[in-house]
């Protein structure tokens, strides 16, 4: 039935593919571009279950409608951890179960696990052991405050990706990351004196950047900063006009590498309990196809 | 048996006490001052249950014989939520029955929830409930990266407080927190400049800030920026050279507001299944001795 006999080529073979395997492991950015072109989407999905919103109670059923209703339109889903930690333990269970949900439903899409973890590195250990092992995120959102040095524990999964806060989208965002800092011979806002430190800390991409889409300018200038880097663009609103903006200054030279993120402009479209799910993929197909026409425009259509 | 009788003096001075109600809330300063005074204490013990470490391996039952052993020789307690995050859904169910456990024990210590939660305002809503309603905490670490506007979930819960993380105890703290900014006028490192805006963020306190114990020089500048506030003093080790220093240079004018925090120091210092609670609490008082002994040299001894 089985042949033991030593077969000279056949073990070198062996042994070379062995070594292949120990040395080569796929980066987060290619993974991310593997799910990007497989269903020609940048979007990313956010999924941030509200109670006041949601048209349904179970948090579960909720997620796991809106990720069969979209799982061929996007690149990535987001579970930002604040709306799970908000009903405790019960709550991460339940963020639990959607992870393993999508992995069952969406092999190929990544997981993104958005909650701005950060500490000093034995801490960091902690968070990224229950970010990256637990709940076996892709990537993740992460405050890196503490320094370069100090994020050794996330980087130590290959493979993996984090995304250091950078700029946020929200009004109040230039009171602290917009401080005049002296840094490289020069002043500049403290958003970009971080964002020219970020793309020193991990190889190949492994280190990504949040700036929010509202801000299309700042983008611009962390994009010319890190033009590697993979960037995530969460707070993608309704309208076309800001979306175009961000979408141009927030790719690669290839027109690839950006999350472009919605939640509640996907989530909660449609109140009704029966037809929530349809509206959320109708409205993720309008964004994606919106995303899509501004990346024809720049010459960068999917292959 | 009963007097019904309407009187008016009485039924005005409940109507007087039903108002000091209502409008009077204990602030946090005030609540941690009377657990201070109770204890003759400003230690804090962080309860950080690493796996790697303990000396039996149920989490609850590790922490319940800490707590039992030091509750009346400290202010705080301070579970790190890394280290329960790590396991998912049950570890934080394991924080859970932690939490409950130091409220049956010790009711009137103060439970700081340490997470450095943060993100902008809509997020902060669900980060506030979680920590101050689903986890009941006193008060908790928070990183402050949007700006003070989007703060206003958390500090909406009135009588609790959040400590800011500005300047932490790692070797590569200073890559970020130093970076010179411009700032009302003057040059100064990043963290001093958060720290002038942490001040102005809430009242009565509600604002504290997180202080590494290993820099004294940096903890005394920001105690010279917030004279009023509570800060956080994370990484005491075994040195009381360090411990000196740091005591002297963050507590307030009334040798006050200042919670002096140790996690390893405390839980980690024997290793026997049977002793482990006993030595902990050796090693507690200790460094409540210690930390006495620096404010009665500096005449603040307890009343």
């Amino acid at each position: 039935m089985f042949d033991f006999t030593f077969h000279p080529v056949r073990f070198t073979l062996l042994l070379l593919n062995l070594q292949v395997c120990e040395v080569y492991v796929t980066t987060f950015v290619e993974r991310l571009l593997n799910a990007c072109e497989t269903n020609r989407s940048l979007l990313c999905v956010g999924l941030d279950p509200d109670p006041a919103r949601m048209p349904i109670g179970d948090v579960v059923a909720f997620n796991s409608a809106i990720v069969n209703a979209t799982s061929d339109l996007v690149c990535a889903y987001k579970p930002n951890v604040a709306f799970y930690e908000a009903r405790g333990s019960e709550g991460i269970a339940e963020l639990e179960r959607t992870i393993a949900h999508i992995r069952d439903v969406a092999p190929s899409v990544m997981v993104l696990v958005d909650g701005k973890r950060g500490d000093i590195g034995s801490t960091n250990a902690a968070y990224a052991k229950a970010l990256f092992e637990t709940w076996g995120a892709d990537a993740a959102t992460i405050n890196g405050y503490a320094g370069g040095a100090d994020l050794g524990p996330f980087l130590a999964y290959e493979g993996k990706a984090v995304f250091v806060w950078c700029r946020s989208s929200n009004a109040g965002a230039a009171e602290l990351q917009d401080l005049p800092v002296q840094s490289d011979g020069a002043t500049m806002p403290f958003y970009q004196a971080l964002a020219r430190r970020a793309v020193e800390w991990g190889p190949n991409g492994s280190v990504g950047l949040v700036v929010g889409a509202t801000y299309p300018k700042e983008l611009a200038e962390v994009r010319a900063i890190a033009p590697d880097a993979p960037i995530l663009l969460p707070g993608v609103g309704a309208q076309e006009g800001s979306l175009r903006a961000s979408v141009e200054a927030g790719v690669d030279r290839a027109g690839r590498n950006l999350l472009v993120s919605s939640s509640r402009g996907v989530l909660y479209v449609s109140s009704d309990p029966v037809r929530y799910a349809d509206a959320a993929r109708n409205a993720a197909e309008r964004l994606r196809d919106s995303i899509n026409a501004v990346l024809e425009d720049g010459g960068h259509s999917w292959s």
